[in-house]
């Protein structure tokens, strides 16, 4: 690296994942699964992606409830902060940063969420070697991804490579580096197209680099109260955790995510870069998206992907089956269906319609199936 | 009824019905469950639907490992013959017939398989009357059931109607019976659709009736040795069981349909008469033909039915549940797939593809799963 900027990589990981129900419960997120078949879970990939571009050891942001199952998966190789309520990223990366800044001066952080897919790793690298150098130049920069569907299920950052001859412009095409014009919520399908069709449009996969001093300073502008508690929270914490009166000031913070409080103003100012990604990259966010995945790792049009333990027998079937039982599993027919049979509940879904198990999960506790989610 | 006849009805049930697995398995057939959500098992609708006709108790004969089970399914409400091995059904309804001739001379027989579905019962009535009033003529009468779909799945009957002036084709005319010209077997799809077409095709239900003595002398001519053999066995069953004698010449009849041994040579000697049917039928071959008797009795397009205890949670579903355990199920998505879910093994079946499930079940061996089938 040609940095001279310490890099620290910080991986917010909460939200549960509903969409991944019953493989993801509240008490058991996405990202602590297995879902690449790696043998590791979405976390712990994600950090052995980063950690060979750390200049000191990841952060590590989560609920207080998962802190234990964290730590149980990452061991020493990340240092856990544990928030005593889920606020959206914001909060989350700001602590972060404040306590980078307080302890590598001129750090640089790199944002990436906990549990999403990235292949090979070496494209990756070099999407950050050149998000970290358009941070030096000051920029919030972000990666964005070569949208290969008209998804609307992403939100979207248009681009636009400036043609000025100033030094700054220079430096940053030499990065790599586009400005972004804005950053667009998911769209709808139709608009989506229209976004894909016009090639100015990568999709937002939550992954920014930033200075850590960059990005204080850009909340004592747009959200003071962020900045100064995120200060205060850096020497509060012990240990990963807060004192109650750390704990006092983080349950006062406005919950939002970074794209609202920072990525979207700043893109407004010119102060937003997006280096195009090389990658392949997938959010995992539903069934039918685990499904896409196995049949490209597959290369086979039919087939039973069978995640676990369990015997399967099948005829004519393209399904994938996650089980951990040792009870057998017969599939007849089916044309992109996931099965997952867990101890307590089972799940039989249409890929197709994958996003709608979140809809199902919304119910579990007014059907009486609490417990459950 | 106007006949003067003794009419005993006889219930041949034996087999599997693989494709009905793993709801059905060799150790409890088709016949012992309740697939028409009416609370009883498919052979006790049957004999509830033929006792009424009856002028002595109902036979049925059925696999010596399931005599049990049908015994404490009927009570005394049926006789039990109990088969020491599977000889298809001429042997079985020999076997009867000799026995209903024996104890009550000039009997008509009526043979049903125990494993369909048919409603209302009172047009069913009016059939067997019609083939009871044929069989007096001394006529081998089947009932035949109007083609609704060119099926591949089902035999099929063609008849004519003899403009004879003769006593015994006004008899027959009479009686509501059209001559039967030829059995076929399971055609295929195109030659199926050319049948329903030409309007003087029926599906055959394997439903016979008629006079045992005319039976057994029909076999003395085509098959001496099964007649011979079923008189011995008339005397010889005690309780529904052979003796050892009786067994060691039970296993030495040839295994072979009522169909080929007696309907279609009959049927070229013009002995043989249909009845149209005026009822619904349904021989529930697979988890297709329980979901689409399912789908007509809720008169609904989408929907989960659910036979069973199991809570079911779903979202845009189209889907039959047969499940005994508390555990939930959930599905989202899916149109026209069955789910089973018992103790030892899960299926999930595409509706359109449940044909496939038997090709399947002659695996399990194969797969190390032969304790499921």
């Amino acid at each position: 690296m040609t940095t001279s900027s310490p890099f620290i990589p910080v991986i917010p990981a909460g939200g549960s994942g509903t969409r991944l129900w019953p493989l993801s419960r509240k008490s058991h997120p996405k990202f602590l699964l297995d879902l690449a078949g790696s043998g590791r879970s979405l976390l712990v990939d994600t950090l052995e992606r980063l950690t060979p571009l750390s200049s000191a050891t990841p952060i590590i942001v989560t609920g207080r409830a998962h802190r234990e199952a964290v730590a149980d998966q990452v061991g020493d190789s990340a240092r856990i902060l544990a928030e005593p309520s889920g606020k959206n990223s914001m909060p989350a990366i700001a602590w972060a940063a404040a306590l980078a800044e307080r302890e590598h001066p001129g750090a640089i952080i790199g944002s990436f969420a906990a549990d999403h897919v990235i292949t090979p790793k070496e494209d990756f690298w070099k999407g950050v070697y050149s998000a970290i150098a358009a941070a030096e130049l000051g920029y919030l920069a972000t990666i964005g991804i070569e949208p290969t569907s008209p998804s609307s299920a992403f939100g979207y950052i248009e681009a636009y490579s400036s043609d000025a001859a100033d030094e700054e412009a220079i430096a940053l095409r030499s990065a790599g580096a586009l400005s972004v014009s804005r950053f667009v919520e998911k769209p709808d399908r139709e608009t989506a197209a229209e976004f894909v069709k016009s090639g100015r449009f990568m999709w937002n996969a939550g992954m920014f680099v930033v200075k850590a001093r960059v990005l204080l300073e850009a909340l004592d502008d747009l959200h003071p109260a962020m900045s100064d508690a995120a200060r205060v929270l850096a020497e509060d914490v012990t240990n990963g955790e807060l004192s109650a009166e750390g704990e006092e000031l983080w349950e006062h913070l406005e919950p939002i995510a970074i794209d609202h409080a920072l990525a979207e103003p700043l893109a407004s100012r010119g102060a937003v870069c997006v280096v195009p990604a090389s990658f392949d990259w997938d959010d995992v966010g539903d069934f039918g998206a685990l499904s896409r995945m196995a049949s490209s790792d597959d290369d086979a049009e039919m087939g039973v992907h069978v995640v676990g333990s369990a015997p399967v027998l099948s005829e004519a079937s393209r399904a994938r089956v996650y089980s951990d039982s040792s009870r057998p599993i017969a599939l007849v027919g089916l044309n992109g269906v996931s099965i997952v049979d867990t101890g307590d509940v089972l799940l039989v879904v249409e890929d197709a319609k994958a996003q709608e198990v979140a809809s199902l999960v919304k119910r579990l506790e007014s059907a009486g199936f609490g417990s459950l989610a």
